[in-house]
């Protein structure tokens, strides 16, 4: 068994695996570098205000080019290279997240019969990428249900994969086991193990143990909070503070504003569930939000279709704010930019740009802690220091993140018992210490247990 | 009014403030400084070692003079200086951490015929306190329910006193409010505002609002954590954090311990109730935990009295410590040791010296943070990798604290709406925030709000 | 004696303190808050590019009114508040810093008859900042030579005022002690106390205890690094440090930089002495650094008058960088940027909008530290990752700051022995060390060493 | 040509590399853990304290077998199991820290015959360090200059070594080059590239040059600081950083103390000097000082022979602790204890179990930083606030440490151009950083560079 790791080995973002057994290559997963984007924004921001100077107009596109010179995307070109290419039988899309889903529209191009797996609410969030970038690929999109399996017919073999429902922090997450003549190759990423979340069922430990005594050669897993012992906490804990912070709301005449990660589905529903007993009426403002609840909508699993209103357009947007800003007291609006993110709706309230404006007593929570990048930092610092100065009460960090910590990816390596682990989704740095954890377990660094980095192949 | 600032102000420790109205004074607290009593148990240590090599008994003495020496009690000869220790009408005890009610025992001596009040588990954990220290003070104690109120015949007067229930991390924790001529006088420390608790009820808004209307002047409250934006979360955090734990207990045959706060009834009681479920016998060892949990029996605020075992005493100890090395699986252990403090259970059974030693797949959860002073990371660190050694399953910072952050503080001050505003519980360092917080409520520092320091006198 | 705190103790930045003695006040310091300018510009920058959008012109003001908004100038106002205002007598500016300096154009119109009194550089810094904005005021300027001293005639007598030279990370600053009947007012800040500076002489201790014997009553001084027990060094190490970096400098045909704070006129001649060895033509890029160096020049306090080129406009830049692109190995290159500033050379080099690019064997010195607010960082992080990405081989942190630790301040209270002591230079978290260092010296908090804020009046 | 990365690979300490070449074996380094003899050391004494009660005498030892039990020495037992044991040929020692040179009385009588090459410093060091645990090896000892080199006779040829002078934090400190048919293997640990040492010469890069061009195959080398951009500085700051300590003592009846690395003898020297010109005796006291002072001696790198006295003995100390007492104004005194550690002498001195106690007014000089384990900063955080409690004017972190950062490393890959990289002292993640350099330089990390942990063998 061959394991490239393609992206995601030497910084957070861009996953991406391909395993080659016999003459048959899968790949797993196909993110973006989220802060590669950011860079290639600006340079267009730039380019953008050149041109405006020169009278000109703008376009901002993202090219494969553009985006692979940035690191934006994984760097796929190595299976090339491998002579693997060709050989790709099918790729796995383990959940809705950018930094796995969102490479899919340029490097799948590169793969055009290879058929794309994933759940419901995972394919509905690609088709909707796909539509929002206007990009089409030919790919045939496989949907599979959580705790399901699908056979792969591949040049040296058929290959029975299961696809194991875990928690994190968005819905309809899988682990992907593919089974070969060599032992199960287990691709373990992204995770939290949450055994009391508010929707859904908690990990399916059952099946893990089964793969285990069926034979696990390869874990790849996650790695971020590797170092860390405190365990983040389940949902039910965010929920619980979101309900702390709902009582402190007050002012019949002041406007309530909540913002968290479009993604987070159970979040958005918990948030709806309490902003339902303020008696306002609610409504969601920005695109990646109506995106992601509109693929969860369709997938049923948004069980407030009808009582959340979503904006999403510019014009809709400003007639909207322009009614809130007479009649504060009668909604409770969700929008973007948690993280300050320029052009986010909270970003463009903030700058002053809409006609709704902030003022003193009005209530502002973020469901969502600040990235820890100083990019982060320096916007919403801005950002909340505005908000202060004006009067807005803020509450911040009601939130618990999707990473399990070291004690969470014990248990799995103890449920899946592999012959070798791989940790991921980290730089080295941040992968060293599931090392660690690995040796406490009785795996030899070099042997059993592996570092690798992007478009290194580990021959196991 | 006048406002001396006893003991807390430069420190987080040995508060106490005292608060004169015409003739009459009024102590606030009188608790401990514990690194004083660390340092001071160290040079007991050294002096133990160099009289053991002699040859010699040793007595671990605790006396006012040495506890004044090393700072280890608040400084109430100031009070001689004033002149006002004659004055001094009653003492009130908030609640029942020692940082609030340790020092009674040696400082309440000095006015032998003053009043001492408490809610009735402050009391009696007072009177476990004085017995086990072999102290008597004639002081008359006086029980108070929280929510109740006083009426104290003064020189200059008659005051009403309320006794304003708030949630914190012990039971039965008061607000006191000093109704005088010249406004209320209001003692708020310390104090989290819990509106979820898992046992009791919230804080007593309805009644801080009222005090509020009636005319605060001065508020002294808890400014611990006014730096910090970020909730500490309700004690219901802690009990789904519990849950979470208990569900990864497994092992017939392994030993399951957990440890926390001795003071910390609700916390001991979600403990308790989760420990029923692993169908174990309950077992808590540790002289502090028996202390407290006979206390808040006496209260009736022990619903598992005849669930729990309480064992206090060397021999009882080994006599079970060697029954549960024999059967690990039968019981489930509640011990005091999270800091890995020298001689209690948790560091008597890791340094060896007990029947019992931990085995590979025995659990440990620490229902606790480690406080973040130098020495007990060092002693944590030292515990915690030797238990890892052995293969103990360990979990951490399975807990929430019980300090209020800044919109916690801003709620109170918004409800008493008080002329004047005066942080405690810390450093100038830690202080200073509360300024800042109080000057964007338009306070004037210098004027309105206030910085103290041990010793001082405000007048107001 | 009244002493009114009116800029630069809830912030580091905008320095102003008054103080009146009889009918008589004097100001001391009137300095930017350089935030609040870069906020300021941001708002501007919007501005710009919505007006380009509309095709219009743009012209970027400071207006006073502005200034104040976004609490970038020192609120004066208080004065009129007081009856101050026509009172004030001079002025004195400790040194040439913007925090201390840079508010004098915007402020000082309201006192169009009071004398500004500086030392020479200082005056001529302040006479080339009139110049740059473009801004007119009619207070005659008064120039002092340090360790001189001047008599001023008041309502309430005639006082004496020694300019007492101190060491800081720029030439020729003064202490201001202003001799009352009360005893001194002495205006210690900016320091750093190099005993062994590479040029000028160390601090005149001689003079500060002279002063101590003659009875100062009150110090007002530089509390930044007041937690810091660990000293910065003097300017020799930062010598050294230099030397070794240039001794890292290899490449006949590659680019040399270094960039560092413009105002820093000791370690710009430690540069050109370096850079002197590398044979090459030396050239400083930039409107700060030619503005302090031309004022240096004035005052014959730079040395190497004809041996730099000093390049100011943008034309001349533009031509120069032309020439460095083909000729790279003929010159040693001195900008501004080191902070990554929007607009200052080094950022639009790197940004690419200039003929000269950077290339792999490049070599650029940072003799400067970030300065640790995020916005700094992030810039900072992209520029030099930027670099890096490029190949060319950085120096970073080549640098020691220029403010006094723990041991300055305690020698400077030692040899004044002041009556009072009031913290400067920073919020009241950064002065509150000072109190606790005042404590150990025997001063007491409220008493005589006093924490203030913006705009409070202290009566001593 | 196989590398066994023994000991250094997961923790900074006990750093041990073999390597071998056909069937000849060669050792580099045999270090100390020393918080492994820390822990063995406290339970000695927990058995002391239990011995004592019952009336015993207690003897401190450490046994081979103690001491690999508590990994205080690196683990070479590996090399049996990989058959090397008898073919080894050679031990290189680097240097005179106990973390390369401690570990050779237990670790080399394994190997009886082999002979132990060492700069003459390094080699007194040895038989000091033999001489003082009372240990006899049988190994010849050989002593080597810096900058020579050795033929040795193998099984597979002859090989030449050169012994290449370094600076790092003691004197005589080589990088080992051993010349194979393969190519160089290169030990390049440890290294601070200092270009104005205060005595002695910079590193040897023209003969690292020379090296680089013959062919490196493998460099070992010093990650410690690789994520660390910025350099820590020559002794030519620490020198100046002095030089401004001492010209603040003052008082001529104040005791002056100084405290350092017993093996900084250039450090040590350069205190000496300054020391000189306060007029006053200078006295060492501390075996550790003695040991490393007398081994300077020796191989004539001490200049300060008949000007310094050393004291060693208690008895001795005892006497002249008694007599400074009385004669306070008469001494400097360099001592042990910079870590305030058990058992030195500073630590006796602030116990108060010597005849000399400090007083207000008494000067001490930390020239050492605070080694970051959270053991260390609990002590010294205890020492420094009794000493500040008494009035000690302390003056800290004096010092500037011994490794080199990024840039250091980068330049020693550029000179010897390796085929492969291997980061050693650190845990991996202090290894990690180094992983990236080397990316950066052209390196495949699992290819051309290398993560190893301790007993794993790389086949290069």
């Amino acid at each position: 068994m061959e394991v490239c790791t393609i992206g995601g080995f030497n910084e957070v973002g861009k996953n991406m695996t391909a395993v080659k057994v016999g003459e048959d290559v899968f790949i797993f997963d196909a993110g973006l570098y989220i802060p590669g984007i950011v860079e290639l924004q600006e340079e267009n921001l730039l380019q953008y205000t050149d041109r405006l100077k020169k009278g000109k107009r703008f376009e901002n596109t993202y090219t494969e080019k553009k985006l692979r010179e940035f690191g934006a995307i994984p760097n796929d070109t190595v299976l090339d290279k491998l002579g693997w290419r060709k050989n790709v039988r099918a790729a796995f899309i383990s959940h809705a997240h950018l930094d796995h889903v969102g490479g899919v529209p340029y490097i799948m191009k590169r793969y055009p019969e290879v058929p794309i797996y994933g759940t419901p609410f995972t394919i509905k969030v690609l088709e909707a990428i796909l539509e929002g970038e206007k990009i089409k690929i030919n790919n045939p999109l496989k949907i599979v249900q959580p705790d399901s399996f699908q056979f792969i017919e591949g040049k040296s073999g058929k290959y029975k994969v299961d696809f194991v429902h875990t928690t994190h922090s968005t819905i309809q997450c899988v682990f992907v086991a593919l089974h070969t003549k060599e032992g199960i190759f287990f691709y373990g990423l992204d995770l939290k193990f949450d055994n009391y979340p508010t929707i859904g069922k908690p990990p399916n430990y059952k099946k893990l143990k089964e793969l285990g005594r069926a034979g696990v050669k390869v874990l790849v897993t996650d790695a971020l909070y590797s170092q860390t012992e405190k365990k983040p906490g389940g949902e039910v804990i965010a929920k619980h503070m979101l309900e702390d912070s709902f009582s402190k709301l007050r002012g019949k005449n002041s406007a309530f504003f909540a913002t968290t990660f479009s993604s987070h589905i159970e979040r958005l529903i918990n948030i709806v569930n309490l902003a339902k007993k303020t008696g306002r009426e609610i409504v969601f403002i920005g695109r990646s939000l109506s995106k992601y609840v509109e693929a969860a909508s369709k997938v049923n699993f948004w069980p407030h279709k009808n009582k959340v209103r979503l904006i999403k357009y510019g014009k809709q947007r400003e007639a909207f704010l322009r009614k809130l800003e007479r009649e504060r007291g009668k909604y409770f609006v969700v929008c973007t930019g948690h993280q300050a993110e320029e052009n986010s709706v909270m970003d463009r309230i903030v700058k002053g740009s809409t006609p709704f404006k902030f003022r003193e007593g009005d209530h502002l929570i973020f469901s969502s802690s600040v990235i820890p990048a100083p990019v982060n930092v320096v916007l919403r610092d801005k950002l909340d220091a505005k908000l202060r100065r004006i009067g807005v009460r803020l509450q911040t960090d009601i939130h618990v993140h999707g990473h399990g910590s070291r004690e969470d990816i014990r248990d799995l390596i103890r449920m899946l018992n592999p012959k070798h682990v791989i940790p991921a989704h980290g730089t080295l740095q941040q992968e060293a210490p599931m090392i660690d954890l690995a040796s406490e377990m009785g795996y030899n660094f070099g042997e059993t247990s592996h570092l690798s980095s992007n478009g290194k192949v580990l021959k196991l």
